[in-house]
């Protein structure tokens, strides 16, 4: 038995139901025991109507989410939401649970609105396949142009944790989309739940970046059914951080033409909105993607990256950067280092940009990955 | 006689001195007469030492600006910064004038010392060189990956301007940086200059994005000899605006990779804060680009991007977009439109992308280009 089923009381399922041309596109986490849950949502002021219609239900108690991927039901208007309203209604009816307990999750195009006449009868097959479903049907239905299934499983003892996730790639194959899923029998109530879930999610899902945009229907849900009863919340704490961790790094290796997974830390920032606006920006810096896509030992365009965010505080002078634990920027001036040593390195998968600010205590590690040609083909394409 | 040539008492030159392995590296432009100036500098915190040489000039008149492509003196610590001073003194001195009066620029790869053994006794050459160099030659000494020159000339009865610049492409091939020289004959103050210029380069060089990458030695200067002298402020602003608006689209065309000028037009803001803030996310998207760049009418990926700023206001539910003044988004939601019509447009090397947020008057324009795979291999590469 796979990850999320392990946890006692969740049935899960996934199916085609046609909305991509081919491969599972429906699927459903159900809870037998309605269970409390909180959910972290993307920062994008342009959302699906699924966001709100889920955000309105953060006091009640949940049975099911219902998640498609191949459209993300986005400029959709006040159709979008009707269609939201309809999917979560006929689960419920189906699933023999509250209308208000269903949470709807979408990913794929931006703009085009959802297929009904093939996810109504597609709600009625996926409800029956719960009792054969496995985690891989589930995982398969909300993924788009994702290469790998994503899923960490977590057993502290006094209770479990799984997770699924997919993205961040472009969606079918047009948007950049994370969606999160995770289950555990541990006993919290919503607004715990909460606190807990945002914490782990600044530290892992919020430090990662494939490409700089921010989706319109990202987001983390975490279902507690209780069925273990209550825990001890800071150990918890750490096992939902190490599922969290775990599911992002694998969301940055499966990247969109990803071909290295690159780990930026930066040390002795003044504060940790400093650390990470500096991480960020070298995370997002199109040339520090391309070098480390071509084994460069391109310190320059790291170097320039510090320098870029308007309001982090830097001082050049004091700046030392490591590539792969080599020194190469050492108090703002090149290093002496053996060039060919540190190509050597890069070629590792992973890469580790560390930078030294000496200007406080605070720090911050941030994960992104190389951008290849690879990427430009997949988002240049359309369909 | 070409544009900079035009301006009485200007001189100009470029040579191969040998910092890069072929091609023109070494430029000069000389005004024989001692001129006022301005110029506007790059936001990074990471400079240059010849971005705060310049500074210092600031209430100095001036007689030369030496620039050299290939080497961009960052990353280099105090030996930099006495490198650019043993450039200006030596130019000072070959030219026969102050030593307070030289400005000195760089554009190319970061971390790299000067090879001052090459440039000292190419000075001596590119001063003598003043006699026959033509705007040719001085263009070729300053580009890097610039595939074409980019030059502009205006000609206002009372005075003249003429410019040249370079970038934004990679350095050498590893840095984005561009650089602008404008000259006239006009005859203003240096503050009053300075406020013009500023003007002009908010408008326009701060309105482009290549790659949403800010260079370490970003520079836009202007020189007034004054030779026609007093002229019509408000007409020179608009002159200087022509100058300065052609220039920066030169770049963008310009761009590495590019194969098509984006023109992001974003209407209806509450202020122009946040008409630039929405239109600079969209410009540095690379979905967008990309989308352009594969001639699709990928409208959810404009929509997204307005959304991404975190301090810029938007209602999802007023937004109109056009691509090719097809409208694709009316108030949030898909509008009606002919794909194959907007696909057949979208294949033009100019693209307009016009957002209508419907939340105030304020308006802005800012050019990007596509995102293709040779801007990949162009980063990639290391040499």
């Amino acid at each position: 038995m796979e990850g999320l089923l392990t946890i006692p009381g969740i049935k899960v399922g996934g199916i085609h139901c046609g909305i991509k041309r081919k491969g599972k596109d429906l699927s459903l986490i159900y809870s037998e025991r309605p269970s409390n849950w909180a959910g972290v949502f993307t920062r994008n002021k342009v959302t699906s109507p699924c966001i709100t219609f889920n955000k309105r239900r953060k006091n009640n108690k949940i049975s099911a989410i219902i998640i498609n991927s191949g459209n993300a039901n986005t400029g959709t208007g006040k159709r979008g939401m009707d269609d939201v309203k309809k999917i979560a209604r006929i689960t419920a009816k189906n699933l023999n649970v509250l209308y208000s307990s269903v949470l709807v999750a979408h990913t794929g195009k931006i703009g085009e609105f959802l297929p009904m006449e093939k996810i109504e009868p597609g709600i009625k097959r996926l409800v029956a396949s719960l009792h054969y479903g496995t985690q891989d049907d589930c995982m398969e239905g909300i993924m788009t142009t994702d290469r790998t299934k994503k899923d960490v499983f977590l057993d502290l003892g006094f209770c479990k944790i799984a997770g699924i996730a997919k993205g961040a790639g472009m969606i079918y194959p047009n948007m950049a989309t994370m969606l999160s899923f995770i289950v555990t029998d541990a006993c919290f109530g919503n607004s715990e739940l909460k606190e807990i879930l945002k914490n782990c999610v600044d530290e892992t899902f919020n430090r990662i970046s494939i490409d700089g945009c921010t989706s319109t229907n990202d987001m983390v849900i975490i279902m507690a059914n209780g069925t273990a009863g209550k825990v001890d919340r800071d150990k918890f704490s750490d096992g939902l951080l190490f599922i969290c961790t775990e599911l992002a790094r694998k969301i940055v290796r499966n990247g969109e033409g990803a071909t290295k997974i690159i780990r930026i830390v930066v040390e002795g920032a003044r504060t940790k909105k400093d650390a990470k606006a500096i991480a960020s920006s070298i995370a997002n810096s199109l040339l520090v993607k391309t070098a480390m896509h071509g084994e460069n030992p391109n310190f320059g365009r790291v170097l320039s990256a510090c320098g870029t965010d308007l309001l982090a505080k830097i001082d050049p002078k004091k700046i030392k950067i490591w590539l792969q634990n080599h020194l190469v920027i050492y108090c703002g001036v090149k290093a002496e280092f053996d060039r060919e040593r540190v190509k050597e390195a890069l070629k590792e998968k992973e890469i580790e940009i560390r930078i030294e600010l000496g200007l406080g205590s605070e720090s911050m590690v941030f994960l992104t990955c190389d951008l290849s040609i690879e990427y430009v083909k997949i988002n240049t394409k359309y369909s």
